[in-house]
């Protein structure tokens, strides 16, 4: 199995980075032709999506949705971030990337993101290759 | 690796295609006796998703919630579909399906559905088998 | 492929169990060193999930939210639970989980939950690695 951890840094409480480079970069390092990879966030407050990689504005409004939407549920725990755990829960902390042909087999509007809700943080992700 | 592309059409803004029959005749034609397959959508608004495969109402009332519960989300993005979009990565655009003795291990009440958010379209989805 | 498949007992409508010891169990009994193991639910009304493993008060918050934000969504289903039906497709019903050196690669305040959303029950999850 072929492994590396990846660091990021976040700016805001709830942030989209577009992650694509980074795994594309890992396939190409690793002449991986076919098969898939793993994107696995270690964290309890955020989460790997696929989504629109054209308007930054879907970001936009993703991110106030969120927001808004899941605002206030934080009733008992001390850190004050139950919020954070919900979505992290709600969009899920690892996505498989296909490869064929050495290229992600990616829609033509799709990008991998690591979605921050609890920022801004210093994070990381681990992407997996099992051959 | 093995990979299928099949194209389905959607009919409603909001609508559940249980593509599980499809599923089940890519692992009979390739005879595939024990593994996994991933189903993967290439759009960033629709979803696959494991659910109810026998009351139809269950997809009524999904369908009718997250209508519900997510609208009015648009601020920004253009095309208006900022709600679609969100449903997307609240669902996810993959799905691990197990198979052994050349049968989908589901559970009884468990069928395989495209989820589209923002029809109607027509659509694809990809099923891989890495053997 | 080596797969398991565990009977736990829920006691609450919505609650979340800490299976991963019994995902361990599985690693060591089985002996794998490096790869990765999928969780799967067979059912239509629970989810698995990875989030905080220490303060319980997160999942006090969690629970509590979901059951307040995706309530009363039931409009036709003459069983009454759409809405442990939507959790379970938002959740999701399986989590790869990888392995390195016989030990699972979670991170720090990671734990995996069965998360019921229709209980009390008696529930299995399946445990598949394929080697």
């Amino acid at each position: 199995m072929i492994k590396k951890q990846v660091t990021i840094k976040t700016n805001c409480k709830i942030e989209m980075t577009d992650i694509t480079a980074s795994i594309n970069d890992f396939v190409k390092e690793n002449n991986i032709i076919s098969g898939h990879i793993t994107v696995f966030v270690p964290h309890t407050t955020a989460g790997i999506t696929i989504n629109e990689n054209c308007d930054p504005d879907v970001q936009y409004d993703l991110n106030a949705a969120i927001q808004t939407i899941f605002t206030n549920i934080n009733i008992k725990h001390f850190e004050g971030n139950s919020q954070a755990h919900l979505l992290s829960s709600l969009i899920g902390v690892s996505q498989d990337i296909f490869i064929d042909d050495n290229k992600l087999l990616l829609g033509r509007w799709q990008g991998v993101y690591f979605w921050e809700f609890d920022g801004p943080r210093t994070r990381q992700f681990n992407i997996f290759y099992e051959g």
